[in-house]
């Protein structure tokens, strides 16, 4: 049996309080944002717990404290790269241009089909993957799952997959 | 470590020849289909494989050779249950009718939202999970993966999900 951990969501709670989030109390008496461990919240924490790689391959990626600890990753040394959707890369909200300026490898499908991956490797060790695009309506609205597997097995065969796709998108 | 089967898209084959797929040999000199086991025919296999319950909680289904092999599990005497989004079930090539038709049970979410989980629990202990919509184009030209756990407890922890689900779009 498997030692995953299955996020649901939409988190009904709302977008998590920076505060919570950072492990800090948040003082704010009106904060109108979420001071639980929701689904994003456990979601953040695996992207800020990488330590030597982070493998990410999202169609959409449009939810900014996603992309904020996609950043902060390669930010204190982590070896980030990124794959995603040509089209949804050039859409409103997109944050592929962001991650690609601070420094990140980003490269794409460049094919009229889609890059409709929905998934992450942390340290080449731990899989995350799901229905789950990295979007605020993802978060909020839409029933989606994400299933985090620390099975390095089951990490290996897509970081194969990744490496291949890797290879093959270099130049987009 | 899981013990879990990955299955990754597209099918650069094609669509499974109807021959190989029932176990039989092609006759056709120049047919064009595929007689190898590919991503989709390893997929139908497992739904062909339901004995008991098949709980499919899908956001869009139109692969003919998906939703007959849903059709089939019914007319063998298997449990079926469908969830799926209702914005795609009323869009052109949905299979939701023909399988309502069949009589199985089809619920969706009725908002605006979507219901994008891509999820089937088989016999309630085998989980198909991943980035794949059960559409052509997901079979024949998106990179898609597949993970089919036979775990239990991860089973048990979306057939929970299910059943929420399930009853609250009762009705729709
Ligand atoms: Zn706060
Ligand atoms: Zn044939």
């Amino acid at each position: 049996s498997t030692d995953a951990e299955v996020l649901f969501f939409p988190d009904a709670a709302g977008m998590p309080c920076r505060q919570h989030l950072a492990g800090k109390e948040c003082r704010r008496a009106n904060c109108t944002y979420a001071h639980a461990d929701t689904s994003l919240v456990k979601l953040l924490r695996r992207i800020d717990a990488a330590s030597k790689t982070l493998d990410v391959c999202v169609f959409t990626i449009t939810c900014n404290e996603i992309a904020d600890a996609v950043v902060r990753a390669h930010e204190r040394g982590v070896k980030v790269r990124v794959i995603s959707d040509d089209e949804q890369a050039h859409s409103t909200g997109s944050d592929l241009r962001a991650i690609a300026d601070a420094g990140i490898p980003v490269r794409t499908d460049a094919a009229s089909t889609h890059m409709h991956h929905k998934f992450a490797i942390v340290d080449g060790a731990t899989l995350i993957n799901g229905s789950f695009n990295w979007t605020r309506q993802a978060v909020l609205g839409n029933q989606e799952n994400v299933v985090i597997a620390r099975d390095a097995k089951l990490a290996g065969v897509f970081a194969k997959e990744f490496d291949s796709m890797w290879g093959k998108f270099r130049g987009n």
